[in-house]
């Protein structure tokens, strides 16, 4: 009778140096014994610093190994293979190892400790994670994370191409709700207002941040904490919809379709820009957040092909035929093919 | 395993003419029976539109009144006077309705619709209320309302002070949380790191917000999202902390010590500078924002004498002795009030 | 998705020497701080044992008193009297105190430790309390108990009409639960699966448990374990369906005729089996248990006025005209006032 | 602060005719798409009445087949091929279905409907399955079923040794709690005593039955409902503590050595009476069910072999290591053999 249940993490920590206190945050959070999977080649960059923050603090490792699959069954096997005194799973680094590990937690339904070392999404928050089912690339249902540990000074040095892509995918909301607003109004589905609210604090804290380079501490620190209330959106929610709309659709495509995809933000930043002068909502926001931070500069590096995007819009509606954004109309796909080709700024994203 | 558990607002809507919407809200989420209190003159005010609505929606309206009393003695009459057919109690007006309202639906076990008409704080969306008990205003549980309908539209027509008032205890969020912080460094208390996060995105997206007159829609909006969102960290906080620090102590005590003390936010307001000053922390933003709404101008109308300040300052502690913010230590309590005599900005407040 | 929540009592103790272990139950809960509210004349007999067993266990008593007010005026003053620094209220007697203990801890949002000194009925494990609101006896809202401790030394040391009250009140659960199938075949109400279940467990488990007196630790435990999953079965359905049906109606009933009516579960009892006759359900187990117990020779010793139970047959439907059982029909009403002058067992009860 | 919260089905229908129902059942939980998983060969018994049931209750059936693999990869493929527009998803069948199925909805989230047709085990009603994981049998997480429908109708023309394993496994639960409080009296768990009582409410309610013969509609709902109760014991204590004790151990030690082991349940059974006499615990009661069902009757005809059962004892403590049951010390080993060559009751079963 007094509202809803929503899951949270109860761990949430995002700043300078969070990693050194990994130990601290687990076992103030009564776990004393981890389990710990690192992306490739990180033990060597942050073996030393996690197993030292972890023993100092009294947290037994009963195992930790690099990890790169994300392939179900394989997930499985080292699932079951967790031992059985294990407390609490820890997944550090990029999406691939943040998906494997939150699964083969969620599979033994052991808490998660999510420890991205890059920004460039928001899938280090997310309750679903994305895996090869069959080869094929599916999201499957896991569970919300029980910890958030991103360091901003770890996430400062990995190479920009990562913070651009967080920063698309972090702007992405500002279509992706618009999209929500529309498929609610337009009868498909009932839009969850908390998970709007969340998810539009968390866009707009971010778009006004002031800085001076897209490593300030404070800027990097304000995107990790979109990112991570963007995953928690969706989790209340109980879907992707707060923050995945027509432009998540158009990446998806190009996903599908190129053998090597851009990184998932850059796709979706680019796409949002097109999405929101298509929506007619604001672009002037999206065209100044992306000439301040250099991700227009950057994109406009990466040879991308005007041709991919045209299908991508096209594919776009097939790719969730149960939703209803934008794209799922002709008359707007017609509209986003014609912005495309003629809006100046896009123009020179795709150099013609 | 999977975290933490918290409630949440199941309704949640912040916009220009949502109070029409009011009925339609209700219905949607499976309510048919309604007992409304109005705040004093609200009646004549919204008592149509409110009725429509719920009509038009075919929401049985079992009983409505004007309200005025906090006495909690008065609300058990009251709360147990509802009809046993409602299924919803809707409180239409300032604090003292929502107040009133939120917790004869509490005793009752009601679920609660807060419909603020004005901005001037975050208690409408508050889990408790303040009642008067004993004759002494107290601070008592109650529930997160199942419900917030905020009109952009009504609370726009409202007299300019209660926005300035709202804008106060909005930024008083950042000096809030930087009191909490302290305490949990201190090892006073232990911050929840989900709260934290949802009242700094709430603050920042607040504070960050382009506009030309305070009655701008989108800033009302900002705003009402806030401070919406400021009452639901205190729910996950489990407690105030989130939103009330050293500046609340100091306009506590100013409510205690003065026949007519200001609007809530007006002290919390000035009390928000000054301990950003002593804190050392955003006080620049504090003063932007207090200079671009005219909040410093308003406040310098209202003839304030500074030594009710600075004996607000020394009482504070006392307010809530088992705290620990800044003003519980001597040492910041002499800063506070060499910087209420000596800074250029309260200077002028005070008019020496 | 994976099915209903429902709140449980965490420390849920029932069995000989239960009371010395208070203090442990409490300290292992991590509550350190509590406030005890004795029923009349109780700290004669349980203060020391209570006091050393709080003290041995390192849980402070900020405060305790004798209380029998169940006037809901003054259980807020009592309520917002007590000490900020409380972690938990306990409270120690018959169904008074136990209810304004109980809803003295609801009104602060404080965790409450029910410890019944006697068997008379379900009340100290239900989520609700009856008060006097506006002079009249009233059943409101609160919360589940966090714990119950119930000592069967204690309880069997308690005056035999006390256990005899226990007995009725527990059988009636299964003249109640046939009159919510009804409610729910005549389309009135939905039965909650899990709680008719529990209730169902809880009745069974009990009038199939052998014994050879009442005062059996067994059989004085089986009932107290039955008791305390009754309450537990109304908060699972939310309401009272589960353990009170028409047998109860006519229970109240008699509670607003009779000047000093006799303890609820003498009355409920009597009721029970006449309303078993009426619904042809399960009379022969009633009438053997009650014969086992010595039920029937206690009652017989009453006095009782067949004229006072055949007004409260006429009257139980306006008790709560909202619920819909045997009584509810004039049809029933005739035949329960036929069965109440011919039945041969409650003639001897009646001595006619 | 209210207690803990659990979770529990929210449909629970054990009786007469209640496959006829199912399609109700499913929809007035507001659910309109099922995928249905049948055991091998049960769509020919089965098939017409569920798919009569669901069609003339308005739901859709987006898939059904017969499925007897709990292989994991498997199980993985045909979760993932479940149509996305599932709502819910049903097993019908023995064991072996209802882990299999239940794990798919678990991988999809989606919820679960238990339909047994026979009365074996508690495995219906329990939150964890029993599947082949890298070829060995491994007890995995998965959630509480939405609903349990048990239809007595079916489960009686179900061959009696099936009843005659679920008896064995519920009366288990007398040396199974023994055992729980021993271990939580050594220190080695902590006990929860909410999921202690339902379980033994659960057991109580079943033992003391009146019934002519185990075909009795009343013996076996009492059976069915207890074993589902058994479940929800489990999923409250979070683990299978309340149900399975030393003489699950001794089964599980009989499964792993013997080619063609017996039913879980009357393995379980022997194993209980044997416990019973070691812990010195209600083994007359014991001895009475299995006297007065015929358990003793048709366990002498399966020529076991009094060396497997030896062997199983001492095994049984490495079964689960991290336990510490009567078994987990050598003094009871050595007693359980003793016990096992020399009572009379136990002779006559190994035809010693």
């Amino acid at each position: 009778m007094g509202g809803s249940h929503i899951a949270i993490p109860t761990i949430l920590k995002v700043g300078k140096g969070t990693l050194e206190n990994l130990g601290t945050y687990i076992k103030s959070s009564g776990m004393s014994n981890a389990v710990i999977y690192f992306g490739n080649d990180l033990i060597d960059m942050f073996g030393e610093t996690v197993m030292k923050s972890l023993k100092d603090a009294g947290v037994n490792v009963l195992g930790y190994r690099e990890m790169d699959s994300i392939k179900i069954e394989e997930l499985i096997g080292i699932a079951f293979d967790i031992d059985s005194k294990a407390q609490v799973v820890v997944g550090i680094g990029g999406g691939k190892v943040i998906d494997g590990a939150k699964y083969a937690a969620y599979l033994r339904k052991l808490p998660f400790i999510s420890v991205p070392t890059s920004a460039s999404s928001d899938g280090f928050s997310s309750a679903s994670a994305s895996l090869l089912v069959n080869g094929r690339r599916t999201s499957v249902p896991a569970r919300m994370a029980y910890g958030i540990v991103a360091d901003t000074q770890i996430i400062k040095s990995a190479p920009e191409k990562f913070i651009y892509s967080g920063i698309g995918d972090m702007v992405s909301k500002i279509t992706a709700l618009y999209d929500w607003v529309y498929e609610d109004q337009k009868g498909y589905t009932e839009l969850n207002d908390f998970a709007m609210m969340i998810a539009k604090k968390a866009v707009n804290s971010f778009v006004r941040t002031p800085f001076e380079s897209i490593k300030d501490d404070l800027f990097l620190k304000e995107l990790l904490d979109s990112l991570a209330m963007s995953g928690i959106a969706n989790e209340i929610a109980g879907g992707s919809a707060p923050t995945s709309g027509s432009e998540h659709l158009i990446s998806h495509a190009l996903d599908k379709m190129l053998p090597v995809p851009q990184l998932h933000g850059v796709q979706v930043g680019i796409a949002t820009y097109l999405m929101s002068v298509v929506q007619n909502h604001r672009y002037k926001r999206v065209n100044t957040i992306f000439t301040d931070t250099g991700f227009w500069n950057f994109v406009e590096k990466l040879d991308l092909d005007i041709k991919d995007y045209e299908k991508a819009i096209d594919m776009a509606p097939s790719i969730k035929p149960h939703r209803h954004t934008y794209l799922h109309e002709k008359e707007y796909r017609d509209l986003a093919k014609k912005v495309l080709y003629e809006d100046e700024r896009l123009k020179k994203v795709f150099h013609i």
